[in-house]
């Protein structure tokens, strides 16, 4: 109890501002109890025993709970009202203030019954959806996918009337807050006039790369990931790697935890996921310490967020000057020999940079990533929006999907429709954020390029600290202090758009 | 939250019980937070880096806060007063209530400033000894300890007032309820007049085990650890084994962890603390799931959770029947000659049970450990009595050590009185449980063979179903419904006594 006082009036802008102080302590708590929920989330997914589960699931469902209470609570509503009439806050607490009201707001939005419902239907969802798909029984997730989607619409509505959003929008608005179907829709009209081309384009033309034969064993993939992950500057004394069924990055900023899985078959595609994983880290380890667990030291939001894995991944590790750094760490690693062809930076770059038609939304490369995304934009939008109903989905997607991709999917729902969660846990609004990642992390990497000289050639010779500064400064170190859209403003000098992304894509993968 | 409700009303007792549903509720709610507590504590020791330890200590203060507000509520105490009144429970539903109110009454015989200031206190200690530990330096822990000892003195007055106890009995009842100095200073006494006499006796004639030479890789001892806790009744599915610098048994009982750590020079040692806390951990298991959470639903106390360690681990692991089973198990894992002498039952059984005068309580053995406990015993009552003080520590420990055991340890405070934690950290009260518990064990294991006649022969056949059954029905599925005293006499037939714990000490080291 000595250190949570400590640290709740931190940031207090003292006696004339009692009411934002005492506020501060209150979302201090409910931030310890984020942290709580983190790391039992993070631990589910990588210790539990099986038999943990069903006591986990009352855990954090308590612990949601709590903080639902505190969050809606009387006091909390008085002290917001009382600390916006105090005044006398600087503009991050004004910020965090402003935080806490969008968390109260959208917590109040929504009747406890019908949070209880949403949840109830998309737990059913989930579940039907791991033995539907399975099966590639579309038949059977129907039902539960109408119930889920009905609700949602209705959480969807009451967000929208309590932020004066529309409902898509108030759903899009909760994984990144300031985006909505206005600002989307140019972007993704030039990607969809220019992707579907130029993908062709490139897969006609882009040489494949020499094989690498042989097994790489789990022991040395790992010590390979984790010497990258170092140089790239995520910082293993905040942090961990394991082992997941799904790669992710959880924890919180002071104890980040990322995992990923191995394929022997195949390091490359783990090494890059693990670096995708470390951007999102990084992000998350640059966040402003003395507002931790705060409303305001939170990160932008999931495309923010996002352009961070994807500046790392895409921007940064699958280009030509990391590679030629990469190379001769990775053949350390594997016991191959330097002057072998294939185990030569030219090949790395040719493996890290292939594109192809792929079903699956996960395995795509970032040409034909944004056209997955756009396709289950415009479906979740006619779904939410009414337009569309569950039943005729699969004929919608196998239509996208041979316009888009050239790939048709009737008879497949598995690797068609089914192949991703989000929709049947519930997640609707979820899915433009990795592709405004992907637009975001090009414009700040070019950015970058214009307004630090070395960092390519840094990058090129192992050094990330002037790339990583940047970000510091201009990204994480903001946290949720501005909107999203201005700080993409103030760090490039421009407002959302395509252009960064299409040159790179230009420059890697030719005209 | 839809869990949460569902389990709330899970034991409560209809219409005519109302607040004492509601109190069970509330009572869950407060399992939930306590099982957030347990995993964080478990990760901070197993898992966490380095620098997510003062965000984990701010966690763990606003979990205790929130813990601590939510017993001494005036709506608690409410609940309490008018499940009281309103009557209509079954036994456990009683003993729940009971064990509610007992953690009540505790929680508020504190002053909050007082819990702060102790808990100040005892980090202060106990990073003091860490260093001073090291140096072997007593003087620079004279102020901090008796600072500490002060605190804890009044701390043992506070709770002694709310509970009717003497000040010393208060800190043992933290530990194990229905324990004081009235009764453990019998069972002091007979082991006191017993064993140094029968130690030395043991020493002199207990012949010495053949030596077996090389290296026991890490990998094998695990594979061999977690075979052996499987066949002993160990449940994966509910549980983990790790590794961490102090072996301990954390978690909860529908996800019981525990750790280990391991000498490549030294398998045995290992294997036998892994065995220890299998114990503990089966203990956790087997406690009822319908009280989950639930104050009625804990383990007795430290006690009979010493006893269900040391009945795996002494009475049973490094007992015959139970060696005659594991020696070609141990022998395969180690890819060890079935023909070996070395490697045989016997000389395993010789090796485990061999009888020292150590300085180090952690590294004694079945014989002699009981007489590193009664010196605790004997000095903490003294030093909360007034009777001791700090500074005349070292040579009051160098006097027992030298009477029970014929070590001095004048001038090596480090593995002196500087050796154990518990009073650095302010645990005074916790050692009498280690005894308490190995005598407990043995009474329990004697019962075990008088009833369950098969007991002993399944054990050295590898069945240890019929152990498990019997400990699951009398002590691990009895949890908190009945006084560990009542459990004893409940299992046994008779009250806490040396006899059986002399008896086995006999028989397996001769008289």
């Amino acid at each position: 109890m000595p250190n949570t006082t400590g640290n709740a009036t931190g940031n207090s802008a003292g006696n004339n501002a009692r009411s934002y102080a005492l506020l501060e302590q209150r979302f201090r708590e409910i931030g310890d109890l984020g942290h709580a929920q983190a790391m039992l989330g993070w631990d589910e997914a990588v210790m539990m025993p099986v038999g943990g589960g069903e006591r986990r699931g009352d855990v954090l469902a308590t612990l949601a709970g709590l903080v639902h209470r505190q969050i809606t609570s009387t006091e909390t509503g008085d002290l917001i009202a009382a600390a916006a009439d105090e005044g006398g806050l600087d503009d991050w607490q004004q910020a965090n203030l402003r935080e806490i009201e969008r968390r109260r707001v959208r917590a109040t939005a929504l009747p406890a019954d019908l949070v209880v419902e949403h949840s109830r239907a998309s737990t059913r969802c989930e579940q039907t959806w791991r033995v539907a798909r399975a099966a590639n029984d579309w038949a059977a997730i129907v039902e539960p996918l109408g119930r889920l989607l009905e609700l949602t619409r209705e959480v969807a509505v009451a967000l929208g009337e309590a932020c004066e959003l529309a409902p898509y929008d108030a759903l899009i608005d909760r994984y990144q807050p300031g985006v909505d179907q206005a600002s989307i829709d140019p972007i993704f009209a030039e990607l969809r006039a220019f992707l579907p081309d130029f993908a062709e384009s490139v897969i006609a033309s882009r040489p494949r790369p020499l094989p690498i034969r042989g097994l790489f064993p789990r022991a040395q993939q790992e010590a390979l990931a984790r010497a990258l992950m170092e140089k790239v500057g995520f910082d293993f004394a905040h942090g961990r790697l394991d082992t997941s069924h799904h790669p992710f990055c959880g924890g919180d900023p002071d104890d980040t935890r990322i995992t990923t899985r191995y394929d022997e078959n195949d390091y490359l595609s783990s090494l890059m996921g693990v670096l995708h994983e470390t951007g999102h880290a990084m992000y998350e380890q640059g966040l402003p310490k003395q507002w931790r667990g705060l409303p305001v030291g939170d990160a932008s939001g999931m495309a923010v967020h996002e352009s961070q894995s994807l500046l790392m991944e895409m921007q940064v590790c699958r280009g030509r000057d990391f590679l030629e750094f990469a190379a001769p760490i990775v053949r350390a690693h594997f016991g191959a020999p330097d002057a072998a062809p294939e185990w030569g930076a030219d090949n790395l770059y040719l493996a890290s940079t292939q594109v192809s038609r792929s079903l699956i939304r996960v395995d795509a490369d970032e040409v034909t990533y944004p056209l997955h995304v756009i396709l289950r934009y415009e479906l979740e939008r006619a779904l939410i929006g009414g337009d569309l109903s569950v039943r005729d989905v699969p004929d919608a997607w196998d239509e996208k999907m041979r316009h888009y991709l050239g790939r048709p999917t009737r008879g497949d729902d598995r690797d068609g429709c089914m192949q991703d969660v989000h929709w049947y846990a519930g997640l609707f609004g979820y899915f433009p954020t990795y592709t405004l990642g992907a637009v975001i992390a090009a414009q700040l990497f070019a950015a970058v390029r214009a307004r630090v000289p070395d960092a390519a050639a840094a990058i090129r010779r192992g050094d990330f600290a002037p790339l990583l500064a940047w970000l510091r400064a201009n990204v994480h170190g903001r946290a949720r202090s501005v909107s999203a859209n201005q700080l993409l403003l103030d760090a490039t000098g421009a407002p959302l758009g395509t252009a960064a992304f299409k040159a790179h894509l230009v420059a890697r993968y030719g005209a």
